[in-house]
């Protein structure tokens, strides 16, 4: 490195050592306030008396769920997709609840399979043809899985419509032998990322109050609800006064993004929660005024969402944009000098979970020391 | 597969047999088109006696590289980033340039590294400290680089500003006994996706025009220029057409995608190139008219650009939207059904180099059948 740019990175970043020497663009997680995280949401929980059963869809790591399940209030782990569980059960995850339907043929083998070496797999439906396969599978294997009735509870994307419907399909689950209803879930997608606390909670409310009418109905006619899951991490503390989720499924809470930063997630305003993940990248080229050319665009950030945050690097007020699909341009403040060749730039991540979707390891820095790299060993598990 | 969703795949989706069984999403690439493809852009190439030098960037895959190489015309690899050279020569692919700056100390290392394997490496520079970190590293390992000067031909996000510059920059790599001028690099890339032919013509002209200027001041100054490289699939004939060019660096031509689909790629509108490259999803919850959940979603698909198009399994004028990370939102056209749960749609990718950097592998079709698994080995090689 260039003392020009040692000079800078000392001046800016905030570390130095170790850890800016590292090659770029990496993907790091800062260990301090990543373990803060979870410990405050473990507070959280235990506050109000639900369990945690945190989504892996956001992290897709081993070394990530350990330390979610050292930090403690744990009752098991969420996958999206099959893929993410059969990654999480290779590393000796083993109570796994998969969120959304996984109902076909090829699909059907590997469910059979990853129930074969979990103590606790359960999955959900949201439609009688899911049901019939899942009772076929198992009843054929020998096997009895755990389903949980998925509930639309507001964004239309899974779950059954009406009360009505998530009655007639806990029946349907109740009367195979392979099967074992579990319980409910609701997830209010499109509640989490509301920038108001309490607007937020007014949102949340009605998809909390649909999951007890159902929980009640199912009481009502005997057929057991032992769980209701649901939440993230936009509505974590709101769910978890609400009486009604037995378990919260939050998962950016542990990185924290641009997206949540923008949300006020406690009443009061304060933070709960720190920013842990950054990538950090470097100056690659500057013979402009106001903008030079980084190391990291469209393959290093998630871009559905907004941009990277500048957190370190440069002076207050500079941008990050994308530059193409390997490349950023940091846009200098009015004034503000282009930082040099080799310059390190801190830029927390947009949308965390699939910022993390394209990388295949976290660096783990504590202060200036990489004290270790976690392989994201579900990254890519789309199927 | 239930009977339903067979029927609807054998009427839609154009397959059936063998691949329409495959478990989703699926990458999939289409063999007959992606050959067609290939030997269209070598017709090309022949036709105008300039060669081809394929930048990797778009597949980062071995078995891609050794198809084009196979297909004839070509001179060598392009990569972006150090890492995807290290996966392509792993490979066995020995000619690579380095299409933008590796100066770093960690990166020098790599460089010399990757310089012994190789047949042959160049990269380029834009800058008098690129110059110097590269000589001392190569001089003190006792061994010749190829370095290229890069011009800024309209996007400014890397090159040298002026001609005087690139002079400048090419005599101080020419003063360096550890380093060889190899030529000059070019590339439009704010000009390739122009959808108009004529208009992208003549933005493109002033980018030949400035490397034809440089080229002919180093040669008027004795220095060697025997590579002006630059171009990519929007302008491969007009650059090929220019006599400027020794190579194209032609990316996306052998998969297309949305984006180029909608650029007319020759001069009477007919299309030289076929879509190649699909994410093949299956419908996984339908409660709503009007739209149903799939599932592949933002880590399925980039979503920089436009959205996916729907190629096959869905009536004329269904469009897709994402629905999250993991899901996908077909939306159908009024007064049409809902596809079954299990139904697979097919969806060109939206902007194919971020799509194939999400997934570890291509599915190769030949009609129906599953021919080749190719792997994308330098899949987040992002450093």
């Amino acid at each position: 490195m260039n003392p020009e740019s040692r000079a800078w990175n000392e001046k800016l970043i905030g570390v130095e050592g170790g850890i800016a020497r590292l090659d770029t663009p990496a993907l790091v997680l800062d260990l301090d306030a990543f373990e803060y995280n979870l410990r405050a949401m473990v507070a959280i929980a235990r506050a109000h008396g639900v369990a945690l059963r945190p989504h892996a869809k956001t992290h897709k790591s081993v070394a990530v769920a350990k330390a979610q399940l050292e930090a403690g209030a744990i009752v098991g782990f969420c996958c999206a997709k099959l893929g993410e569980a059969e990654a999480l059960a290779r590393g000796g995850i083993d109570r796994i609840l998969l969120t959304s339907p996984v109902f076909f043929a090829s699909k059907l083998e590997r469910l059979v399979a990853l129930h074969a070496r979990l103590r606790e797999l359960s999955v959900v439906v949201d439609d009688p043809v899911q049901v019939e396969a899942l009772a076929a599978a198992f009843s054929a294997a020998g096997r009895r899985l755990r389903v949980l009735v998925d509930v639309d509870v507001g964004s239309h994307r899974f779950g059954v419509p009406t009360v009505a419907d998530a009655l007639a399909l806990a029946r349907r689950i109740a009367a195979e032998p392979a099967l074992e209803l579990a319980g409910i879930q609701g997830y209010a997608g499109t509640v989490q990322h509301i920038p108001d606390y309490r607007e937020r909670a007014a949102a949340a409310a009605p998809a909390a109050a649909r999951l007890a009418e159902i929980r009640d109905a199912l009481r009502a006619e005997h057929l057991p609800c032992p769980i209701v899951t649901g939440a993230g991490t936009g509505t974590h503390e709101i769910d978890a006064k609400s009486g009604v989720f037995t378990d919260l499924q939050v998962g950016s809470y542990a990185f924290m993004d641009v997206e949540y930063l923008d949300c006020a997630l406690t009443d009061d305003g304060t933070a709960r929660f720190r920013p842990a993940l950054e990538v950090w990248t470097r100056v690659v080229s500057r013979h402009h005024p106001g903008f030079v050319t980084t190391d990291a665009g469209i393959k290093c950030f998630a871009t559905d969402g907004p941009p990277p945050r500048v957190a370190a690097g440069a002076p207050e007020g500079a941008r990050y944009r994308m530059f193409g699909d390997q490349f950023g341009r940091l846009e200098l403040p009015p004034g503000a000098p282009n930082p040099p060749l080799g310059a390190i730039v801190r830029c927390i991540v947009p949308h965390c979970d699939p910022t993390i979707n394209l990388w295949d390891h976290l660096l783990c820095r504590r202060g200036e020391t990489l004290e270790a790299i976690w392989a994201i060993e579900g990254r890519g598990a789309v199927a």
